[in-house]
């Protein structure tokens, strides 16, 4: 079986957009395969109690730091979304239609979704600005929308958030490389040293 | 004025730990002074409503893991010490004790200290434990039980604890390079991104 690493993220997480602009790049350095898994985080909050960033007094006004210096470090570009957090629902369900056939479409649509929120601020939190965006990938915009309201894509975004539960994933972004735990974009360079080493 | 590194950290911080191990040649690499200032980061916890991380369902347990690998990837000893955490009160007093007169011999304390706790998980909690580790460095035991004491030097850590709260500091370890905080061992490559470019 070929190397694989599970990427766990919210669509409204800040590092979670960070990781998606890195993590395809890693994979290829190390020939392992990205499995993407979009996961609804308020669910593990509501778990371990932990509160969104943007409650934390001091810490998330670090955070608007932090993640300007470390989004510059990569090169990529970064905004912090008004209002922030935002529901990232029907972003999540958009992906898991496209993964059903075409996982590199789902991916793709990921990134877009994800530039237009942090690369510039924009609106995915709401159903119509999920359609859109697929339509400007070539996407047919009835079909996405019937797909943010179709029974199975809800039931199978309400399936990866209870294995990101039972696997007791507490933050966005979270990776797996086999059993072992990745916490943070800013763990990238930790995750990558276990795929070198074997985890030696 | 020379380039300036202030390290915030509380003895009982196994990430306070891991920073300390790497501080001093970070500094050096940039010709920058490094300011070491202990506090008592429960203070910030109550400030904050920020828990101790061991009362943290599912983030405590990763940790663990997290720990051991990033201390294997710095190629420094670490263990978890048992009971976590600990009383660091009388360790940052034996080290304002020290720093008055000497600050290279309080950051040798220092880092002795640390290793006592996370390299061989030693009690440093301790009234008793901390002047032990101090005679074992040269330092006379009753200089060393009467500074515990002391109310000079109480106050000293009070004021650092204070100015620690004034400037927002949320955890441990935590920086500042002028008026730029980074908070986390895993952000000292950016600070010293940030010294070798100006923040630029």
């Amino acid at each position: 079986m070929g190397k694989r690493i599970e990427f766990f993220f919210d669509f409204s997480s800040p590092y979670g957009y960070l990781a998606a602009q890195e993590i395809e790049a890693l994979g290829e350095r190390q020939g392992a395969e990205v499995v993407w898994r979009p996961f609804l985080l308020g669910a593990s909050f509501k778990a371990t109690g932990i509160p969104p960033l943007v409650e934390v007094p001091w810490k998330s006004d670090y955070a608007r730091h932090d993640l300007t210096r470390a989004a510059r470090r990569i090169g990529v570009p970064y905004v912090w979304p008004e209002p922030f957090p935002f529901m990232s629902v029907a972003a999540a369900r958009a992906y898991y239609w496209l993964d059903e056939s075409d996982s590199a479409a789902a991916k793709e649509l990921a990134l877009a979704l994800y530039a237009k929120a942090f690369g510039e601020a924009g609106d995915v939190a709401h159903a119509g600005e999920v359609p859109e965006i697929a339509v400007g990938l070539g996407h047919d915009r009835n079909a996405v929308g019937a797909a943010l309201q179709d029974p199975e894509i809800k039931a199978r975004l309400r399936e990866i958030t209870d294995q990101a539960l039972e696997r007791k994933i507490f933050g966005s972004p979270f990776f797996f490389v086999d059993d072992q735990a990745f916490w943070g974009h800013d763990r990238l360079p930790h995750l990558e040293q276990w795929l070198e080493t074997g985890g030696s």
